[in-house]
């Protein structure tokens, strides 16, 4: 047995710890902090065992799994970058690429060129299975700020108008999904929470 | 289409949000605070990801990592009990299952049941995926006490016998993991960090 590779990954399970400590805008639902980005990771990954039926092409829902778990790690040398923070999003690629490149590469080579290839597809949103991962991605902080009644779109001053251009890709991935989501936009809208 | 069947499917979604807010003994490898079981769940579904090469028998993937990201949901309701407490663990089986029972049939039927399969399947260690499943699940916080030097062992006093008790069955999953992690044990014994 090769403990030298065993070494390798058990490397790379230590840094990923590093995910829980990793601040998202969102605040649960329960409004008490902010969520961290590996406990967002996790429900995604339920969310795609929950709500597979709904994705537009048929898709290997392992697949969707794997990309789900790894699509922040590279959130622990770049940060969160908000998604309405212009500015914020004008050097992400470049600080997730290098931090993909450092973090990945603790794990032997073949894993490590499989979830680097894992996190290109969620970025590239470039297969059904990239497309329904990223319909997932966008609802999820919109069930919170549902639920917390407005939440970060409160915090940060965003209207509908930036959530439906940021979101509406969830219909590419899961027409019915963003049928349900913007009837939700409707419902915060009415009742106030949401500026038009 | 059904939309009391993704209603209940969203509820199911909302409601496990819940266990970002349930916290283990464990604490993050930094120290910094506890484990919470949500971002648990999310490590261990990595870990299998990761390691499954190491599994003792061939193993279904996909399957494990189903059951390692609803294996805590029931925690919502019942908390979470310290594996090394023992007036706590008599009546676990019992608040357990009655949060199995609330929480599952939040799901549409057949979800309901295949949840209820996954998680009876996995405190069973009736297959393979369980048995691996577990090894991880007990792998996981023993590298955190290593790297946060004892935390949760040191402040609830448990030596290095009850460790090994609680956590022998690693092997059973996974062999090569035990070996590594009971050379861990050496280490975090002879640094001091766990008593003998």
């Amino acid at each position: 047995m090769d403990l030298q590779r065993l070494q390798a990954q058990l490397d790379f399970v230590r840094e990923v710890d590093k995910l829980k400590s990793v601040l998202r805008k969102t605040y649960l639902m329960d409004s008490s902090r902010n969520e961290n980005s590996a406990e967002h990771s996790w429900h995604l990954a339920l969310m795609a065992m929950v709500l597979a039926e709904h994705a537009t092409e048929p898709i290997d829902l392992l697949h969707v799994m794997k990309m789900l778990l790894v699509h922040d790690i590279v959130e622990i040398d770049a940060g969160d970058t908000f998604c309405y923070d212009q500015a914020g999003n004008v050097d992400k690629e470049e600080r997730e690429t290098r931090a993909a490149e450092r973090i990945f590469n603790l794990l032997p080579p073949d894993f490590a060129s499989l979830v680097r290839e894992l996190w290109d597809e969620f970025e590239s949103r470039s297969t059904p299975e990239a497309r329904f991962a990223t319909s997932l991605d966008r609802l999820e902080p919109m069930l919170c700020n549902f639920e917390n009644r407005g939440g970060s779109w409160t915090e940060h001053g965003i209207n509908r108008r930036r959530v439906e251009d940021r979101n509406h890709v969830i219909a590419h991935g899961a027409p019915l999904l963003w049928e349900y989501a913007s009837a939700l936009l409707d419902e915060a809208e009415a009742e106030g929470f949401l500026k038009p």
